[in-house]
């Protein structure tokens, strides 16, 4: 079993309306040395390796298709095995 | 000037109606040997450093007042300096 990372951001260039609200109010919190906050979605899960498909083929599959979009969005990923005992 | 990542999960044991979503559409797809699928915030932003404060002060700070609900999720943060030419 493989648990994979999934981190979804904007691009760049793309406006994060998110990201300066929350800077707005990290000043309003008196934090003001904060700055280019950009908010994505991180993702976990946990894949099965199958023989006909690879799972770098699968998580690309999966990302491009539904978990983020293509136009706005980048994806990168991390896997690491997971031991069953 | 540094360079901080956050990654924000819900706490295990709070259900995840988002995850259990994409597991139902990744099926739906045909992907079926994915599972335990849990959806979080991920978020970067730079941070000039404070003589007052450091740096994971801040970040702490900042993540249990405003980037993330202590009640139901848990956080973590990298974080790397950038080189400013």
């Amino acid at each position: 079993m493989v648990k994979v990372k999934v981190y979804i951001t904007l691009k760049s260039g793309v406006l994060d309306p998110q990201g300066k609200a929350i800077e707005g109010a990290l000043h309003t919190m008196g934090v003001d040395n904060v700055g280019d906050i950009r908010v994505g979605k991180y993702m976990e899960f946990h894949i099965e390796p199958k023989a006909d498909h690879s799972i770098d083929e699968q998580v690309t599959f999966m990302c491009n298709k539904l978990l983020s979009n293509p136009v706005i969005e980048d994806y990168r990923y991390d896997m690491e095995e997971v031991i069953t005992t």
